[in-house]
């Protein structure tokens, strides 16, 4: 199994604070204070509702450290497990009103990064019976790209560029601002990083006509169901990497993918998969 | 019409800079540089592709307003508007590499924010028949708090507590914790400031009956189906506000408010909404 | 005893690195760093000078772990304590220079906190002999708002809205804006959340039977003296949470209490309490 | 007159930003959404109540260009100025609802730096009339220093340190750890920095022989009252500034500056100086 | 000539913010506060000691904005212009209190980025004489990665990747950590993203051997002499960018750059570049 | 030997964070990742390559432990020692992957720290010679000022101003707007503080002969050869401090130094040392 390693905390310290803030406002939890003794001590098992892959455990880990140092956590099933309805992920333990304090953040986190992973996960699935691959794109909710990428690697998806700064993605704007394919791979040549890849949208088969006499890194097929895709997969004949995309949803990646191409995108992973729903049972002592 | 104000920039313009530094990296858009002459302009219409409420064009109008002061947004229809399919909603001009820059950005906060207010605008509606309210709930993205009850707010949503500071909300653990309602309701007697408001949540109507005997603000009926509600509801007699919660999703809307509760909140308005899609459609000069 | 929770040390940790910064600069202290020997060890005793009641230890403690986790603090009377002139509250070990580091932002917190808190508790002693609470404002010094609020809690008041989102406090401006009191009433009508406590200020009689017709949460009777307020109580008669503001220095709070009020508010609490005198007392090793 | 530059607003817009979200939250100002129509335009005076000496104009202004570019702050009265009774110091117009976001941080703000700079002008005006000065020490509010210094200044008083890094000034803790007070100034030798001024704290006129044989730029002479202060400027004979300190109220100034001191210092002007009475008068249109 | 654009202020403003308070601290300019009267104007012009190749221009625009938007700049001649010794590259005209505040910060980040452009466009043209190209590394000061990158950029130079994660590079220690290269070569099958290049450094003719029984997108040939480079670029053939690194300086480049290489990174470039001298000589209406 | 204490981690740790972002970006180590198996561990040594001294450690330390609490450091040779080529002044321990993700910034930050350090301590030790001492001056790179100011008292130097605030330093700029030496000193007298030192600068004999009848704290003597110098030196006789300044590079120290003044300063530290080579062996387990 791929050992992948989370995002360092220092990637996400500021978030969990921003968060952790959001909710306790400058007043606090005026309801813990008032209900629940400053002495009582709390165990919680984070349980996960529906059946789904987990995603989010290092930073839940996290905001309980920024909370407390007095709770402990333990993870009993680990990162990017499959778990089953009703199973618990991991026990909190600690002075009850640190615990309820970190409750909404941990788990509004896990809930939305557990989302992504499991949809991706079906989606990898139903891509990988055909060799191909799904990936994420830059589509992410504003302050949380890392976090939402990384939940798509644990879904087991690949991750397309994290922003405007790691690879050459030319599209149609670009190709329509300079003039047309050609002029835009003139202005290419030799002004590219080493270590930058080309990758190059086109959105019709004549088009890529016009691209596979200059064949690039990459290929991205905007908006063509798996018929054209088929067809497209054909005309490269591996000369460049493909990648499907545009308005792809989950339950239509098996269909796409069966035309042969190397790869699918979906903004949908990342800007509307639904939350996994997990909650925290609470016993207290 | 309501004259809501949307939050000031200063609530959201450390989420914007964050976003688009995800965005740009250190290196900034690769693409437009190579491809983009310098001096091209853009002109580029902000078009919503489904039908749908719009909500963020005060973010995204700030968002460009920090790429660039060159850049120009006009405002074709206003906040909160109900749009058709295809309907531009704005037009921005600028440099054609600046209007680049922010476009993610800007759309990514729009297409959640209008996925959000659309899917609040539809359930509001279908409780609004039986004289109900829809309300949201602390289940947000993390970061985005601000927003996503904005984004509630303009699709005719009522706001709940904001954070743990604005109100009392005593749930089922908090009752564990202290002891029984009674104890709960002994140890708020007097050590809740004037201008807090105290709700309480009860998952059946022998609780119920216990809370009648000393009521407070608001109760909260929580995973009670139509049926229970409705005789929840009668219990109460006016006594309270009622607000049924748990697990609710917008296409069971209706049948909940019939019961006659006052308010439903959906956390499923922030945590599962999907986004809607909305692009930029470029012309160059 | 109340047994209130200090804010958690995410909200107010940036205003200490902030004070730990203003007073380091970027050279840190020239003086220690000439002066006492790198290993010198220091044991130092905080010592109050009068008498007064004790507020701002959780921040101390949490400011000397910011300067150096080889400090320890062994707390001798608890936060909330009522302390006679020359009484030591707590004892801080460690490298001298990283005590001295500290010294200054844990005391210059400290003497604050411990002022408002020791005002307060006079005042609240003043105002429970005829049943009232007193309570702080929005008058706060810039950056402090959490603590200073935190101060007046542990000196026995209440506080009242921590800021303009979280209660309605309609004051003479908004119904001069609105064009009268029954346009105000009729404006909130059905727009405020149903967490949300709405007040309105009269600083008449006269306007005050107005709003006896359309009772809201409560009254903010201002600049009224002891007997306009005592007629004002009778009118109200229970029917609003009744609190008297305007210009009220501690030692009007007795006169102003008894005219039967349920809340008096002062921003005098916050914006012009003295400094409770504090100091370390230093021994070395 | 000494036209002093107040601080760049890079040294407290970060301040000012904080305050203003303490004050608005997330939900912003709820009472002025729905009272005052989003179209209202305001009109309102900076007026002070008693009489005083103004500081923290700038800073105001700077609020309240950061709310919103449409406020506009017209000046009456410099900064610095010495005003009676109800004058109006400044004019501001603008949206209503911008106006009265920006009105409690700016006066709260305004009040508190007024009152050290009326404070501090009386107490300065005393001394001068011996030669003397007065001076502020670090006893500043967390967060605040750089302000309250500068209110200092504007108020006719010179600023001591800012902090540890601007100067040197050996206490009896460092005397103590170094093992004396020749042990200090040996240590001190050839270790200080050209651009950096030595001062010593004595609290003996025995002490202060010592010192003599081995003058410094300066000497605190710390804890002595009036008549030791006269003997002790004597002694000194102008072979180096002295500074009288401890425990000194701003009533006591003249007293103590009979003695011939060339300075007094009061931690008493920034850590307990009431704040000045300033509000805003609204009228709309 | 290639339009590059430079970073977005985004990226480089609290850079700047924080230089501007380090030489402010918080008692701003106390010299310019003496000596120069509060309405002294300035106009300056920003001269180049000895000849070299201008950058950081925007930013120092950048600087003097963040000061005071009464400054103004006119750039005379564009970024990137080599300039003789003595030319004046921009007159910087304001306020002369504010433009000495600004004036090291501005010259501070200008001298460095200029150094580094012109010690690159040097090594840049040695290498382009024999078809090769220099790149600069990781090897750059703490916290002004995007910016020294972005000067080596302007002189002519390319940017190797902005960090461990916009590309794979394969050091001795990864390979020694992994079990060999074969190892390293299986691990990284599958593993990485369709848009990530992939070098591989050896340091030995032998173990490039082995790299070309399964080449990559790129090698890195450490340690080399130039007659040992020429004979791996005679192995590898063309089936790989091949670039040279390790301890290269800017006076060996050419010889380097003779053995036929693609690419030499330079670490001295960022790490050792003396910097520029450039000056504002001032005069005051 | 001078026990100087390094600048509070409080002062650099947003720096070290914004350095490991820069590096880590959002998606972290993609080699260490494919390459290193996540249970690994590493031992490695840094090693010096040439003779130097070094600066910095403490800054390292502070590094790896920001990446992880399971990295230990262990110091051989304490900040501030003289190594001799290849000399191992540290071991770092800890799992593979979390060392090699703090490895490049502890490196460039030691790099660069150690280069300064190593640069002054030969330019102090030619000064010493001749009884003087050198000095830094603001001439630093942005957000790195106190590391770079301790980073020459590293080596034996002096601090000068560390910003405009801590110290008056006229310069012919300031002259020449106050209308002449006469008018700045006017000027000055009576709005000093009392702990803040005066320097002027005079670049020719003549001026210094108008200084030297109204004589400062010390006076800059800039752009003047070894025999100016000494003339200069010989007019003062001791009145004042006297520090040569203007375009010094490390090797004409001894030259200047010969003539007698009590300082010189070299922006050439901190502007242009070029970095000691500093590099991480590494062995795995």
């Amino acid at each position: 199994m791929f050992d992948f390693s989370p995002p360092s905390p220092l990637v996400y310290q500021d978030l969990l604070k921003t968060a952790l803030l959001e909710d306790l406002g400058m007043a606090g939890d005026l309801t813990s204070e008032v209900a629940v003794p400053a002495t009582a001590r709390a165990r919680t098992e984070v349980r996960v509702r529906p059946a789904g892959r987990i995603a989010g455990l290092p930073m839940a880990v996290e905001t309980f450290r920024l909370v407390s140092p007095e709770i402990s956590v333990e993870i009993l099933r680990p990162e990017g497990s499959d778990v089953a309805p009703g199973e618990v992920v991991a026990v909190v333990e600690g002075p009850a009103r640190a615990v309820m304090t970190g409750e909404r953040v941990a788990l509004n986190l896990m809930q939305r990064l557990s989302g992504i992973a499991t949809v991706t996960a079906r989606a990898a699935a139903d891509a990988a019976k055909h060799g191909a691959r799904v990936a994420c794109t830059r589509k992410t909710t504003p302050g949380l790209r890392a976090l939402e990428k990384y939940a798509v690697k644990v879904g087991g998806g690949v991750n397309h560029r994290f922003g405007l700064d790691d690879g050459i993605l030319v599209k149609d704007n670009h190709i329509a601002a300079a003039g047309g394919l050609d002029a835009v791979l003139d202005r290419i040549q030799g002004r590219v990083g080493h270590m930058v890849k080309v990758q190059i949208e086109v959105d019709s088969l004549d088009q890529l006509e016009v691209l596979l006499k200059r064949p690039v890194d990459a290929v991205l097929l905007d908006n063509m169901g798996p018929d054209v895709l088929r067809k497209a997969v054909a005309m490269v004949a591996g000369r460049m990497i493909t990648e499907a995309s545009g308005g792809i949803r989950p339950e239509m990646v098996a269909d796409y993918a069966a035309s042969g191409v190397d790869m699918l995108s979906l903004g949908w992973l990342t800007h509307s998969a639904p939350s996994l729903d997990i909650g925290l049972d609470f016993s207290f002592s």
